[in-house]
């Protein structure tokens, strides 16, 4: 275009040629534009068309001769607030140009180009704040480390230091035989370096320790999971039912072996028809007085034992649950140890073993199925603890209940829900440790004329990892919490304790299966790949929802014994009245302190502990009150109490989540209070804020549902959750690296770019 | 006991003693109680106090016929309301008991044991109504099967037919290269049949039908994904991009046998620092003017192309992404077929091929790392529809900028972005299948003296399901829609229906991935076996989310797409001003149409299809709108436009989230409107309903936020959610079978139970 004042069409053509958003759509407006333009002459027009031609588009070299002119309008212009500020200086301020204004600025709307976001597309930046974000670490990691692992510092390392060794190198082979052999033989040193008997009586070898063999559970857990549920099977459930379900002569007899691995056995709980429900299982083991023998036997084929780790290869010995039968009256589920196989690893007469096959993960673990078939074993084989036959062949038991006395049994084996969270944890920690490495380093599109930018500086990459990371912090303190409250129990406590840890086996295996999927996709097809890891974590995590007690079954126990507190505390629940009153008062007490609060936003109120606490406080409390008025409202309406709890279901889960989330809270609270270390406590408060908010905000619609938060609050709080997000992310890989995983269990090549 | 007036006591020491939630605080408390009572000699308080004694507990026997005693007052007093009723009956009318009312009352408040609740724990119902429900079908399974399969009910049968012959039996072997191997010869036999080519020209052997061809990937789908992927690397990305780049001579030279399979290829985008951010690519293919030849080279480690299926083992040539170079000057990403391996699966000079090893699901794929050192390759190698170099060595092609030229050819390989949804879909179906087939059938827990009760009958499962469920179906006619866009697609059309793939591609994946998550939960132990093929659904689909785009990066691009329609349906978007206007005019013009639909709660208006399409479009509407206002206002602010996109990227995902669920509820809507059987219009109305209800339910705090909806009626669709899943049920079963899988392909024991 040869005259100056054409040029003023120079951006628009430029933009409708490059653009990939405009469409013929928008070539037609322009071409109807110039057609309709009583300043232009006939000829003008057609040079102006000349450059629209479909049919004759104008070459890649004029694209660019047009794009460097507009350049050199933007550097000349740079306080240009719309591509018509462009369009007069190239037409050199021509007056025609000048006066258009309004006609020019229509165009540009109807082709979408207004205002400064279109004439961005010229800018080279380069250096956005987005892109000059990196990290930037503000404390000292080692210094986090040593809180994180306290006490137990020792035992970590001492772990650490074994798995660490060159024959601990990973197992690729896909072969299960093969992987199973791998793992036992791992088995076989951590039995070596006395970790697996740990927990039991020094008398029997043992370390009497269970804080440190919880630790180095939870440490273990940053090497291959089946080793950890192979291990745990052997040590921990074989093990620690002989030890708690047990007596001396049991300990005396067995405890020795079991601590070594030389006597590898099972726990032969879950039956095919019964999972869950364990009380409903059919396995019988009847008492015969003539031979003082019990015969163990499997009704059907539904009531085979199913699942069961060390089962299908290794195990010698199983602790069998089952129904005693004396004279024909059910005496309700006991233990007994039953030999499942010789020494030479051949199953013995009357038991049938097989295989559960390839599994979704945890391939290292030799789960099978085994039933029994009239299998004799003799009377010192009960495991007598809490029921015993006594010399006149009656049964005998401190706990007269059956119901009762199976509970106390269980009770016992409570650890085991304290090791799979922890477990759980660990490899929650490598996930996150490894996504947000990569992220930190994985660069990905740009602005402008900008180099490209760490994926981990986007605020969906972001918001995605980093309140991930909040909580496993939140759920290392629980855990903590649940473990400390667990070493120091009273008999009085036990069922609280119980229930705590239900509650958190659910919470923080739900929580890692959340993490874990989010660390996979972080990391998109580097994820996928088996070399990098997240595929066996999430896969063997994968059933830790499910076995040790099912989430969703576990999360209505706690429901369960949430209510029964309540009703304790509140005497006077005779009447729906009353219920009501006291769910009033919950709601009401707590609003009037503060009734400004539900519309309060400054940054100070948000992110104070106390505000976090109450929000917290208020929601556990009301939604107890309100699904304790609604069970007796459905229950006085004559349901029966069975069906009032399925219709109320989904309001148990809410009641447990809400009680769990408090003290996920609280814990994360006290932790941070009692550091010492300033710029320790200050990133670990940031993420106990960011924890506490994402929560909020997640649970938002709870919030404005009750009143107790207007939409300009919960709208603040998803503000400052990307605010905090922004904030942390420069520290958010001195955060996972001071969970000090070695580098050998990490393994993951994107882990170490 | 003798006394009759002490047998008031009965059911509290039964409870103390046998309820697994009272403990020794209420133990002390009733001895308390006793003690303090002066009504009883104390003769009488010692023989009370007997039966508490926690050093001397009642036998079996003894708690057993308290039972029964308990038992005969309940069926004597089928009205009693509570437990001082039966006391009062067992004390036979005692009048010192009837007048203690309020003293026994106040001490079961403190026992936690007031009102029929405790009552319930005596009585034996056996038949409540959550044990009754059951499947019962409403409606014609195969009707529904006959409106989902369309008029591609031809072409599903045929691959059905084929997939269920015994040579499709599944590959157990963990091997890779054996599941490489029998996925290939799989893919050998579809060949044959017609199957693999069926979108090429006739010309070329082909079918002409691309219609078709999605049916097959979807119906195949049902069988190994594995097999489903290798077929569309080697039948689509391969074959098609030959089809869709290339001209004339390419299709006769290689169409025929790529059909055939008797070429197998890749698809070679992807390098390993280009994933999502494909422009970046660095490969080069630099032209010879002498030779009239490419150099195809990698510059670097980091430009190998990765992840590329069949490459690892039986890719011959390839279809390479590489920046042309001609006289040192960059005309920007183009298309090149190259041979990497000849005729016997040597690889040819030049050529660099690594496995990418184990990954963690389609492991029958063999996709590998190819890199090129200065690979020559002739002229006419090039794939020159859209782009190519002239007789005399210049760059020609008819769209000048290489921006839109590449985006232009990316738009011609949308079709994946279909494909991969519509298999995803299956995925989902076969899980549901299982999972709710399993449901029904699995019995755990039940009421007091009632059997156990299908798991399918707890809300909590129907909560977990059931809503998914209806999704699916919503997704069914969402990926229909899609797809017949695609089919009677224009030029003008093609960036919406781009968005469209892209978006639904995104959310279909995502969908499925939570899907098959419950699924697996929801089948517990059985559902972490891989015989149950959760496994492999879940893990095959894992990488859907990721691969053919990340979804968070195509629903970014969905976003932008929307904003800019948005500034182009309104024209006046010059000032932040005018954008508030439209803001608050969006939301007014809506919410005047009727004022008190924010409380409205009766069933009628929360089940009409008008509130639901209302409720969606405000939501779409809003977001929009006030994406592009908060954009608008960051980037007025002075951040450049990509600063303002990321600050905003979180709203950038709802925009495109909420543009989704307004799609597939407005498809799901039409569909049902279309359906003439009267029954299962109704069933599948019902689905709908869940579906649009379930939707509004997860976004409540959105809602609420917005002032559009107020809690009462928040809270009355939870409630309606829980009916509707609880109503379906009954349906459940048949649902999943008008998907009509075959067995063989199911496969799941415990989808046969």
């Amino acid at each position: 275009m040869e005259k100056t004042k054409l040029k003023a069409f120079l951006p628009l053509f430029y933009l409708v040629w490059s653009d990939d958003l405009l469409t013929y759509k928008e070539l037609t407006a322009l071409r109807e534009f110039i057609d309709n333009q009583p300043w232009l002459t006939e000829e003008e027009q057609s040079e102006l068309l000349a450059n629209i031609n479909v049919a004759n588009p104008p070459s890649r070299e004029q694209l660019s001769k047009w794009k460097t002119e507009i350049e050199e309008a933007i550097q000349a212009l740079p306080e240009a607030k719309d591509i018509f500020d462009i369009s007069v200086w190239l037409s050199k301020n021509n007056k025609t140009i000048i006066d258009l204004e309004p006609v020019f600025s229509n165009l540009e709307l109807t082709l979408g180009l207004s205002g400064e976001e279109a004439l961005s597309q010229f800018k080279t930046f380069g250096n956005t704040f987005t892109s000059v974000h990196h990290t930037a670490s503000s404390f000292d990691t080692q210094k986090l480390t040593e809180i994180l692992d306290g006490p137990y510092a020792p035992i970590i390392k001492k772990v650490k230091s074994v798995i660490s060794r060159p024959e601990f190198a990973y197992e690729t082979s896909t072969e299960i035989e093969v992987y199973r052999e791998k793992v036992y033989q791992w088995c076989k040193i951590l039995a070596d370096e006395n970790f697996g008997n740990m927990a039991y009586p020094k008398a029997y070898g043992g370390g009497e320790n269970i804080a440190d063999y919880f630790a180095i559970m939870e440490t273990l857990s940053y090497h291959d999971l089946s080793l950890v549920i192979k291990f745990g099977v052997q040590f921990g459930l074989w093990g620690m039912s002989v030890m708690f379900l047990g007596t001396e002569k049991h300990y005396k007899e067995y405890l020795k072996d079991i601590g070594s691995l030389k006597l590898p056995g099972c726990f032969a709980m879950t039956e095919t028809n019964h999972g869950s429900n364990v009380k409903g299982i059919e396995t019988t083991a009847t008492y015969n007085h003539d031979t003082r023998t019990f015969t163990v036997h499997t009704p059907h084929l539904y009531a085979q034992k199913e699942y069961i780790g060390n089962a299908a290869r290794h195990g010698q010995m199983a602790t069998v649950f089952a129904k005693l039968i004396i004279d024909g009256k059910d005496y309700g589920v006991n233990a007994f140890v039953v030999p499942i196989r010789d020494k030479n690893g051949n199953v013995l007469n009357g038991v049938t073993i097989s295989d559960c096959g390839h599994k979704m993960g945890l391939n290292g673990v030799d789960n099978g199925k085994i039933s029994f078939n009239n299998v004799s074993i003799p009377k010192d084989n009960m495991l007598d603890r809490f029921a015993s036959v006594n010399e006149a062949g009656e049964f005998e038991s401190p706990i007269p209940s059956d119901n009762r006395r199976f509970f106390t049994m269980l009770g016992t084996l409570v650890g085991g829900r304290i090791g799979i969270p922890r477990s759980a944890l660990s490899a929650a920690k490598s996930g996150l440790t490894i996504a947000i490495t990569y992220g930190d380093q994985r660069r990905q599109f740009g602005p402008e004329g900008g180099s490209e930018v760490p994926i981990l500086n986007y605020r969906m990459h972001q918001r995605r990892l980093i309140p991930l990371l909040a909580k496993t912090y939140a759920m290392h303190f629980g855990l903590q919490y649940l473990t400390n409250r667990f070493l120091q129990r009273t008999e009085e406590e036990m069922q609280e304790i119980e229930a705590l840890a239900a509650g958190m086996k659910s919470y923080v295996t739900w929580s890692t299966r959340d993490i874990l999927q989010e660390c996979r996709e972080a990391c998109g097809g580097k994820g996928y790949l088996s070399e990098n890891r997240i595929d066996a974590l999430k896969n063997d995590t994968e059933i830790y929802t499910t076995f040790e007690g099912d989430n969703t079954v576990l999360m209505q126990l706690v429901a369960k014994s949430r209510l029964a507190e309540f009703r304790k505390t509140f005497e006077k629940m005779d009447s729906l009245g009353m219920l009501n009153y006291v769910y009033e008062q919950t709601k009401t007490v707590i609003m009037q302190k503060n009734p400004m609060a539900t519309r309060k936003t400054d940054e100070a109120h948000l992110l104070d502990d106390t505000f976090h606490k109450n929000a917290f406080e208020y929601r556990e409390k009301v939604i107890l009150a309100s699904a304790a008025k609604r069970l007796k409202k459905l229950i006085d309406g004559g349901l029966d109490a069975y069906d009032a709890f399925n219709v109320a279901q989904h309001q148990m889960l809410d009641v447990a989540q809400a009680y769990l989330d408090r003290l996920m809270l609280e814990q994360f609270q006290s932790a941070v209070n009692l550091i010492e270390d300033e710029s320790v406590k200050v990133i670990l408060g940031k993420l106990k804020q960011l924890f506490a908010l994402s929560q909020i905000e997640k649970n938002k619609g709870w919030y404005l549902e009750e009143g107790y938060m207007e939409p300009v609050k919960t709208k603040a709080i998803r503000k400052l959750v990307n605010q905090l997000c922004w904030e942390i992310r420069t520290d958010a890989v001195p955060l996972v690296e001071s969970f000090d995983i070695p580098d050998s269990c990490l393994a993951a090549p994107i882990a170490f770019l």
